[in-house]
């Protein structure tokens, strides 16, 4: 990026959507018609049709003192594909609308948009269509994200039957651990106008909280393998939150082992620093954007032939509620401690 | 509405969504399955998808010093109907996000519901999913429609001939001088806690500002008529505005006819009486929800059969640009003075 700033009222709105979106090439079959009109058109005559949304406020979702603007627009749009992931399904067009306050820059919206576009260009997505306008506070990134489902094979989170096996892809906790160091240099650097933070060894970490990826991967290997989920969530709120809503929409209860959750060694490491409970972290940090999913009991030895997957438990009869098996043997009863933006 | 306010934080976010989704009826075979997983599933095997969304900022698009929680989110639901019939469409599903900050209750949200609901109710549209969240400082609405268009009979902005007569429904400016009287009477009224404005004789105008309505009538109508437009917008920036973004993208200019533009009594009154020229008003105001198409030059016989539909001029060849012809015949150019939010 340049160091030139331009304000955005010399573009204007029209001005403005324009630059963003002009180097805009289309990916997808199923994309008529892009940004430029009153609506873009799309072709969903083969397929379902799936849509999820998303929006993320300054000072709530995101703190631009410690992540950079294109971070951000490919975090953005990744969270969204990864809804789409967990209906089993993939995304194929987003619309991106911003509120923009007059302390941001053309060059700022195009740092931003930057990070939107290699998100789209890396998940092949279209970006359809969005709205921009000023904003009195700060930065609003609403988007939203439409992708194709089988008939047959969207995964709800409805499905699971209570023998089924619980997994959950990559690890968890990281995001939420990387966010705890973020905050941590934050205030350890605070009027120091050179911001050298401390990352070494701690890159994994950071790199969840800043610029996680959706599990693509996992959805394809799934299908090589053969494998439909009979309920899947991608994992935002946290572990406990998935599990509850998991096991409530299906009429299921389930059993967690605490010794079979996946923990990446930073993760442990910066929690045992931090004097934080891993297990706690790994249950309740939320942004991990992994898949949770239930399989049938007979899926378990095509299951352990796959590497990033991991069986953490199962469902259970509902009057037997979620619980988690720790180490030691005792049993604790799942809460959603999950993220929750109305408290306090 | 009770008088109890109930504040956020006791339901949270899980507790708000299902509060405020709980008594959503689906009305469309499209919506497969609506709120309450990660995405929302739609069937569009049939027809073309439309998307379109827009972002409403408290503070920017609206003021709630005059404008009621239930008829903003009537607005905010019908300003994106509006979208997709201007592509000749029908809008089938929204989702809607909102970021609320800590001076809403309960009450308050479930009152922009009502109204989001009764735009839903009244246009036949699910409520199909959504995102809510605590905001730092007042309300965001975020809405993202999607409708169904039929293959060949979806009306882009780019297919205007330069023969192509110029059509609008209804009247213009209404609107925008409803906004100027409420603003004025909510100065005029400062300070007294019993607000009283005087509004005896300029109902039509209030209603066009707070409680517009999307031209479904007309698409009917064309439809029932046999005229396809050859391009179409709805006139939400104001005439001048989408004039220009018709005639840019068809590659065509303009002449419209003052004496044809539609006005209402009301408007004209009020206008007069703030000392506005009202084909200013009408031509730069906005908001105003109706439809501006070209039709074919032989469609003049037709289109004249048809109550609330408005010849108000021609396209040209491109070099002849955009202009109106005065009452005086003296020829103005049009220029967008548009709603420009990044101004100032």
């Amino acid at each position: 990026m340049s160091d030139k700033q331009t304000e955005i009222s010399t573009l204007g709105e029209f001005g403005l959507i324009e630059n963003l979106t002009k180097s805009i090439n289309i990916k997808n079959q199923s994309t008529i018609k892009g940004v430029g009109d009153d609506a873009a058109v799309l072709d969903y005559s083969n397929h379902r049709t799936l849509v999820t949304t998303d929006l993320l406020l300054e000072g709530v979702h995101f703190d631009l003192r410690y992540v950079p603007l294109k971070h951000l627009g490919y975090k953005a749009a990744v969270v969204n594909f990864s809804d789409i992931y967990a209906m089993n399904g993939c995304p194929k067009q987003i619309t991106v609308s911003l509120g923009i306050s007059s302390r941001f820059t053309v060059e700022h919206i195009q740092e931003l948009y930057e990070g939107i576009k290699l998100a789209c260009e890396i998940y092949g997505v279209d970006l359809v269509g969005g709205d921009t306008s000023a904003s009195v506070t700060g930065l609003t990134i609403s988007i939203t994200c439409i992708g194709e489902g089988e008939d047959g094979k969207i995964v709800y989170r409805n499905g699971a039957k209570d023998t089924d096996l619980i997994c959950v892809s990559g690890d968890l906790g990281a995001a939420y651990m990387g966010l705890q160091l973020l905050e941590r240099e934050m205030i350890a650097t605070k009027g120091q106008t050179d911001f050298q933070p401390r990352f070494g060894g701690k890159e994994y970490i950071i790199e969840r909280q800043l610029k996680p990826e959706a599990r693509k991967d996992i959805i394809k290997i799934l299908a090589d393998h053969n494998i439909l989920p009979t309920a899947m969530m991608d994992v935002s709120d946290g572990l406990s939150s998935e599990l509850i809503h998991l096991c409530r929409q299906s009429g299921t209860g389930c059993r967690i082992y605490e010794e079979r959750i996946p923990i990446d060694y930073q993760t442990a490491a910066m929690a045992e620093e931090m004097n934080l409970n891993v297990t706690t972290v790994a249950m309740n940090g939320g942004e991990d954007y992994e898949l949770v999913f239930a399989v049938p009991l007979e899926m378990h030895e095509r299951l352990q032939q796959i590497d990033g997957i991991r069986i953490i438990g199962h469902m259970t009869k509902p009057e037997l509620g979620c619980a988690l098996i720790t180490r030691d043997e005792n049993e604790i009863t799942i809460t959603a401690q999950g993220w929750n933006a109305f408290k306090q």
